[in-house]
């Protein structure tokens, strides 16, 4: 959403000492205290989340590119910024569609006009089956994946009483252990078991391996990842040779997109913090960039306030565990403040300390760190101020981060 | 908010599959995809946060009691709940007001109709100065902490420049590091420059020692918070002596409440934990209860549905990092579970694993985990669901969160 003069004067709440102001953003207020029309980054009340438009754009580029070289489609994960106004940039770039890892994020995105949502998550709740289900309905365009039989019960009881057809990606898990059926035999039988259902379609497979996307190196990644795509696609092949159309592979992520691209049978890539990049992905290593993997630009920061400089080795920032996501073993890194070291100082508080020879910042300095994981980072805010270069562009709401 | 069935049948949202509606909380419209008037907790989507009402009503009881015998007040800390509705129940169990972290929860505590409500947190925005001004101007009760003297230049000239008084607390940095100026003389020259400004009040002192709220080991902790509470009874003698009418210091938390409540000079206590208790403070011990501190109820849970089974040694739990915090050093505990283990499993999962002679949950299954640490769990949810037994109560809005 853009910012609006208009609206902001026509709210009339101006006060003696500032311009102040609400903007209603989607579905809710927000009161940022500031007219929204001309907001700087100086402006932005902190903790808040920042994207780089220029460095955003960039990466949305990148990966649509490659894709289009590579023959490959792109269905980019929502999980990582749970924002349709993103979402709607990465389609216009050419994806397929987006996934979704909640049905509330699957709900926004299509309440934004998405098509092509895929759940890539399990869903075993009646109520939530029953959300998709009213989805399709609506004639959302939507496909779910299974990976337990319970599942396929509890989607062909909803979708045959709904009346309404269900597209299905079998999910296979290639060694990630979180979700999915095992690859081969049973996979086949799962499949079997959706096609006893007249309601429910095996469209093809989807697979995500966790456990390839961040490994360090691009060589020992690539072994992985193609020693567990290779799984997917062995399935794949199975269920075609069963007489089942599975036209789709969905798989992949920001740490293999290179890599899955080039294997045989894969045919789109569900890749997630591209758009973004983090440390965690930073220090994974590129094909060729050596240890910093430098395909995709930092774009997403955290926007934060220095508030106490009492103590001469360390000053405290507004951004503790609530702001700043700090579950990897990666430390949030001050852009343009080198010799500073982000320390946890409890919900609501960061520490800085000092290498020797660092300058320490002043109380009232503004500091944007580079954040240790960008997909927990995004779900602690409710907006993300899109900057290009000192200008605030717009505020775009995080919509799919609640329900 | 209670859930009110005239309100959800107005909607008529109904589908042909299942009772389906939207209701209105707060300023936010929220689908759950269920008749929300005869919920029970079998039917609440997951991941979803949860207080049993039985334990944080004796929470908020004892504590309450034990202040009143004590001849102490309180002022709870929200940055625990974020929830007007838990603020008001605090201030009818005899709360002297409610303490804020942020500016947003000063805001939403004030529109909920709470009084004294104290920012206990440094702001060095003029934004943000101009916001809380703002609440004095409309003639809400509201007082400001303040550690270093640009805070006090920052806020002298906007209260000047609106007309309205202002009464603060010097924040006291009695070892936590974090905020605040240090005991004794620069704390009192920082009061002195307050008073050169005649639209600021001093009223007194804050102190918080986080550094002895979870010290584990009730003697251990108790010389710890004397020793730092020490400072900031002797700073608001020294303001008194000076001619200041400090007549507050404010302080405490959940780990000290029963410390700091026999330190003379301590006036009120900020506790803010004690409502919903954690594993992080169950750890410390108690006064008579040894190794578990168990003054306090777990009355806080997440509540999460088991969705994959593959696996014969685990299962997938719908929650991982982005609905249970996992900053601390403790892990969730499932709550009937005896053997499970919660390990993470990225953002969206987790994953359950057993000891020998352990029961593995089901597909389907429902778990609620007491959560590690409360406060920064609490921030990744917009709602709680209060439940008595098996019913719903009510849904309260995690309104403060946003901002």
């Amino acid at each position: 959403m853009r910012v609006n003069r208009r609206r902001f004067l026509a709210t009339g709440l101006a006060t003696s000492l500032l311009a102040y102001g609400e903007h209603v953003m989607s579905d809710q207020k927000i009161n940022i205290g500031l007219d929204p029309t001309d907001l700087t980054k100086q402006a932005i009340p902190t903790p808040a989340l920042l994207v780089d438009l220029d460095a955003f754009e960039s990466n949305v580029k990148t990966m649509a590119e490659h894709c289009r070289k590579s023959g490959r489609g792109f269905r980019p994960h929502a999980k990582t910024h749970k924002c349709p106004e993103i979402a709607k940039r990465q389609m216009a770039a050419g994806a397929l569609g987006i996934c979704a890892a909640t049905v509330p994020e699957a709900e926004a995105l299509v309440a934004a006009g998405i098509t092509g949502v895929l759940l890539t998550s399990p869903i075993i709740e009646t109520s939530k089956i029953a959300r998709m289900i009213a989805l399709i309905q609506q004639g959302k365009s939507v496909m779910l994946s299974v990976g337990h039989p319970r599942e396929v019960e509890l989607l062909a009881e909803a979708a045959s009483t709904a009346g309404v057809d269900v597209d299905l990606l079998v999910d296979v898990d290639i060694g990630d252990r979180r979700t999915g059926i095992l690859p081969g035999q049973p996979a086949l039988e799962l499949a079997q078991l959706i096609a006893k259902h007249k309601r429910l379609c095996v469209r093809g497979v989807q697979s995500y391996a966790g456990h390839a996307s961040h490994v360090v190196g691009f060589e020992a990644r690539e072994k992985t990842s193609r020693e567990a795509m290779g799984k997917s696609v062995e399935t794949r092949h199975l269920l075609n040779k069963a007489g089942f159309d599975a036209g789709i592979l969905s798989g992949g992520s920001t740490g293999t997109y290179n890599i899955d691209s080039t294997i045989d049978g894969v045919t789109e890539l569900q890749v997630g913090s591209y758009v973004f990049m983090d440390i965690d992905y930073r220090r994974i290593g590129g094909k060729t960039s050596g240890e910093n993997y430098s395909d995709f630009q930092h774009s997403l920061t955290v926007l934060a306030t220095v508030v106490n400089a009492t103590h001469p080795d360390r000053v405290s920032v507004d951004a503790g565990t609530k702001a700043l996501d700090t579950t990897t073993n990666w430390k949030p890194e001050a852009k343009g403040w080198p010799g500073l070291t982000y320390n946890r100082g409890g919900d609501e508080f960061g520490i800085l300390t000092l290498e020797p020879g660092a300058k320490l910042p002043r109380i009232g300095d503004r500091i944007e760190f580079i954040v240790p994981h960008c997909d927990p980072n995004v779900n602690l805010y409710d907006r993300i101020y899109a900057t290009r270069g000192d200008k605030v562009e717009a505020i775009w709401p995080i919509a799919a981060r609640r329900g």
